[in-house]
């Protein structure tokens, strides 16, 4: 039996949310999903972002199915650092999982990419670096304030992510690792990820590695996707690196994401990387691919690779099937993907 | 009679700042140029990368032209640190410039932007943030590494780089400013950074403005770089921002850039974006139009608006002109643009 938290949250969460069960229940006979109010919604109402004894009774799954929290009027970090970044925290979630295809029948924004063509996996480091929220001000709101952000970084958090990305790249067919850094500015924390990476790459003569700047990554993203198999990264050069890998291929309403403790300590968490949305919430026509792709990266995170398979399956056909400048329809899109996803 | 102090650097840094000055010497009667040994192969040759002495005799020029240095011997961050960024930094480059235009006659990989669609300028914060050099690590080599880069940001800093965006802004056709940062999760130096925004802006209130986080912006420059005029932006952000626009608009090859101080107290420096790329040096086919693109830079702070304008139409006219796959030759190109230039 897998016991699924379900945080649904603000916006469209709670639409595509819905086809994303539709669709693990669909392919798992016993999924036991509990629903937890949390979000903007909950914090308007209540001022609690992320109450003790809701994050104790979280751990106690086996994985969480986040749709998307937020709105506008929920001042900046609230929810990110009570939410989200807690929970990548506290669960110890350091493989920040994100896959980028560019699928048969979607349209990208690249002239010259072919769909098919494009097929790499951001593995992004999730607990450390600029997001450890170790910063400070002095003299606000004066002409002499100062602010700082501070980067932290460790021999142990970088080794394991990289090993992680070493690992699935040892899975797929390329087997290749690109490393992704600013050794040339960040020099400290650049050598410490450039010397692990070269150390867990000696013990593995069979992959292949490269190394780029984060801006010259940037910028291959856009003009030649195709060369990238595996991506390890750190905390917010793979938050940027991979709305851009989401972008040339079709954009953050099909990327999915899972923030994993590979080990399985805690629960791994998986959401769509697009937001609440509020601007199409409640209409009904909410792209849920994202969220049934996130769906089926907890599937492979549980071991049900075969039933991974099927919903990836369904929706490559769901997407090649799609005529452009149809409006989609939330709930239909979901009811064939969980059919499609049994057929 | 203008001073300009030119580095022409290693690999095709010294090809394409031929070019350059050949441009210069067309529209500007009176250039004094006084040419200065460093990069990479000083650095191999005598080990010395900046001495106090040149530092010194560079402060005396009106403005500064670099082609690139760097070649793939020199460990990352001792040109970087030691020539780059220590002349950004002794010479207060606040305002690192970086225009983005999808000319006529370029073809961008974006399939549905048009030449003509694209005309931005990223205001890149050029003195502080990550770049500061605040960094440091411990128990070096051992399990119990770590290391930490410090983002550091000042009232100062931040406020004169905004203003300088805002006075951009307002020269311009669009009057628009958006504000780039990641002020959910870096919420001290982005707090800093969102304040002095809307204070500069409620004194701009003929100025459209808007805020977006890295990674939605790094998202947005691909499937809609239309959509922006002016973008300010912190130094790291910039970095990898200014690289996502270039490859939008025909890449690196076309990509000029200002390290700019706006008072004039110290010399501006003005290069292309793209590095000395070793692979291509002396074969005579790097394009030299991002080197020519930056002399224009150079013509626009120096206060000669009309002959920049010149360049820049000479450079519409060569990209115009272009045949895919034909080969071009540096010389033949720096000729062509130097002819156009006074024509
Ligand atoms: C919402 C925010 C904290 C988050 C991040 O920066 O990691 C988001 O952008 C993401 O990529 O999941
Ligand atoms: C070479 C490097 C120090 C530099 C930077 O990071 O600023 C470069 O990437 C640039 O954009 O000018």
């Amino acid at each position: 039996m897998a016991r699924i938290a379900v945080v649904a949250g603000d916006g469209i969460g709670p639409e595509v949310v819905a086809q994303a069960r539709k669709v693990l229940d669909a392919v798992l006979p016993d999924v036991q999903a509990t629903e937890y109010d949390l979000g903007a919604a909950r914090w308007h109402r209540t001022g609690e972002v992320l109450p003790d004894s809701v994050l104790a009774e979280l751990a106690g799954h086996d994985a969480i199915l986040l749709g998307a929290v937020g709105d506008p009027t929920v001042p900046p970090g609230v929810l990110e650092r009570g939410l989200l970044l807690k929970l990548r925290f506290a669960f110890d979630q350091y493989v920040n999982l994100r896959p980028s295809r560019l699928w048969p029948g979607v349209a990208g924004p690249l002239g010259n990419v072919k769909p098919g063509e494009v097929d790499l996996v951001v593995v992004r480091e999730g607990t450390e670096g600029l997001y450890a929220g170790a910063g400070g001000s002095l003299h606000r709101d004066t002409p002499a304030e100062v602010a700082t952000e501070e980067s932290l970084n460790t021999r142990h958090g970088v080794e394991r992510v990289i090993r992680d990305a070493f690992a699935r790249a040892a899975r797929r067919e390329r087997r290749k690792v690109t490393l992704v850094h600013k050794t040339n500015v960040l020099t400290h924390a650049g050598s410490l990820w450039a010397r692990t990476f070269d150390a867990v790459a000696a013990e593995h003569p069979d992959i292949d590695t490269e190394y780029q700047h984060v801006d010259a990554a940037a910028m291959f993203l856009v003009t030649q996707p195709q060369r990238y198999d595996v991506v390890v990264t750190d905390n917010l050069f793979g938050d940027i690196l991979t709305d851009i890998a989401a972008a040339v291929t079709g954009g953050i309403g099909l990327a999915a994401s899972g923030c994993i403790n590979p080990e399985g300590a805690y629960p791994s968490m998986f959401e769509p990387v697009h937001g609440s949305a509020p601007d199409i919430a409640g209409q009904g026509i909410a792209d849920p691919v994202a969220a049934v792709l996130s769906a089926a990266l907890l599937l492979e995170q549980l071991g049900h690779s075969e039933s991974a398979a099927r919903v990836n399956a369904a929706v490559a056909a769901e997407l090649a099937s799609r005529v452009p400048g149809v409006t989609l329809r939330t709930e239909e899109v979901g009811d064939r993907l969980a059919a499609n996803a049994v057929a």
